[in-house]
């Protein structure tokens, strides 16, 4: 079987979970990885191909975008007209509908796909959330995120004067209400009023209940375990009260990587165009046979 | 806007509940009600074209299957040859993939569309389990039924002899196991041993744990509701131990017909061929704009 040939774009935290699941898939190959720079290259690339533009790496069948969030839809435009598809797990929600519009422009000119959003929140909960809105057309689905690590809250955090280090943990209440946890290890001198008065000011903070601490290490508090516990209750036809619930406790990083490498397959079945993926066939995210995946899976 | 015109064959259990939810659809009319005979039309069905054959109601586009499960393929045949797009909730796991490949070649001589098994399990529950396979390729999942009644064991028991009427619910034991608890109405002169004997030597309950109990009323302990519970813990990449739990508790006819009545909304969306639920994007399934949808469920 010919397998596809897949670089990694960026190999930060989610670039290192690509890797393991690309390794562990029956369908890939690793092309190599593409970086900024090439110094500090971690060791245990020693045998795969470096590079800081992916033409260096020859046929590339699909470019598996591990970056910045922001920086996804500038790669993605230079590879997709290049003739590469394209995966990522884009995830400000706010904008999602037009780096769709404009990558399918891009994609379809160029005859290729791209899958954009594609973690587990946006990514696999947007298939279970339209799922439970096709079952039961009226209702609300609460998403509950955590407890878990929000990086951008983290971030937030982080860039207040004072901060020298930072963990925002979200805390699910229910009803898509959330508590922000937020541990600081704070610069000498900093004040944890001043800081604890900033947090809670930011846009990002400002509408959840907040509490703010300080630690003296945040690498000893911090995990990459993450949570959603998501529900719906609904009318179907005229039936009230039907309910559902989709939970996870997973490893973040682990799970998007794996859902990376899942799209990146799937787009081999796609005509071209930029697909979210509640747009593509389930199916189309597994290796083997379709028949055998119908008799298994239905 | 063109609703999509759908005729109901077979107004049973199921087809009353895809008649309320065809009502509160937005995109569909009733094109009529398709039933064996026009004896004991039910008051409800008064301002409805009820006919035996499906051709009196002129044009229909998709035809809604709510017929018992082994009558579906004769319908099927006959009505995707004739144009029409056909769903059914067709249930016997071991069959799905020869049904899919016999009315995949009428329905693309024809032209036509068939979503087969679209029910909740095989249906919505073949999505989640697909969907979780992909996130977490190593593992096992688990499908717990119930608890809820059983209809193939149900009409197993009412079969036997000495048997008035019978219910079987299915009670979940975790990891796919199931116990059966089997009330029945006993004829005259019949002894509970000797059913329970005949019910438990029976193939369908003999590898289960299953008690047999004698009521005065069968009507009085049945109810509609069911449910399901689905595990998975499974590997993303190299990571162990991610976990993924889907549950519902629903009326059982209820959500089967409103799966059916977001499948016959997809069906005009494919390729002419016959096809499972895990085949057809999510997103097919609601009616709505599709950018409008993708901003607000991803």
């Amino acid at each position: 079987m010919e397998k596809f040939k897949a670089a990694i774009v960026g190999y930060g935290n989610i670039g290192r979970f690509v890797l393991d699941a690309l390794l562990e898939a029956p369908d890939f190959t690793v092309a190599g990885i593409v970086r900024r720079s090439l110094d500090n290259t971690p060791a245990e690339l020693a045998s795969y191909k470096v590079v800081t533009d992916i033409r260096e790496l020859g046929k590339v069948d699909v470019a598996i975008l591990c970056t910045p969030t922001r920086e996804v839809e500038k790669y993605a435009e230079v590879y997709l007209a290049e003739g590469i598809n394209t995966v990522d797990s884009y995830d400000i929600h706010t904008s999602i509908a037009d780096l769709r519009s404009n990558l399918d422009k891009v994609a379809r000119k160029a005859g290729t796909v791209a899958i954009i959003s594609a973690g587990w929140d946006p990514g696999s909960d947007s298939v279970v959330r339209t799922l439970l809105q096709a079952a039961a057309p009226k209702g609300i689905t609460y998403t509950n995120f955590g407890p878990g690590m929000s990086m951008g809250h983290t971030v937030c955090v982080k860039s207040k004067p004072g901060v020298k280090n930072a963990l925002s943990m979200t805390i699910p209440l229910g009803t898509g209400i959330h508590r922000r946890m937020v541990y600081v290890e704070l610069e000498d001198g900093a004040r944890l009023e001043d800081v604890a008065k900033a947090v809670k000011e930011d846009p990002y903070f400002a509408s959840d209940e907040t509490h703010v601490m300080a630690v003296s290490s945040v690498d000893e508090v911090k995990d990459m375990g993450h949570g959603v516990n998501m529900v719906r209750k609904g009318v179907s036809g005229r039936t009230q009260n039907q309910r559902f619930e989709f939970n996870m406790s997973i490893n973040n990083p682990a799970l998007t990587a794996q859902i990376l490498v899942a799209v990146a397959r799937a787009s081999f079945k796609q005509a071209p165009g930029a697909y979210t993926m509640i747009e593509i066939p389930v199916i189309d995210l597994l290796p083997g046979d379709r028949e055998e995946l119908i008799r298994h899976l239905v």
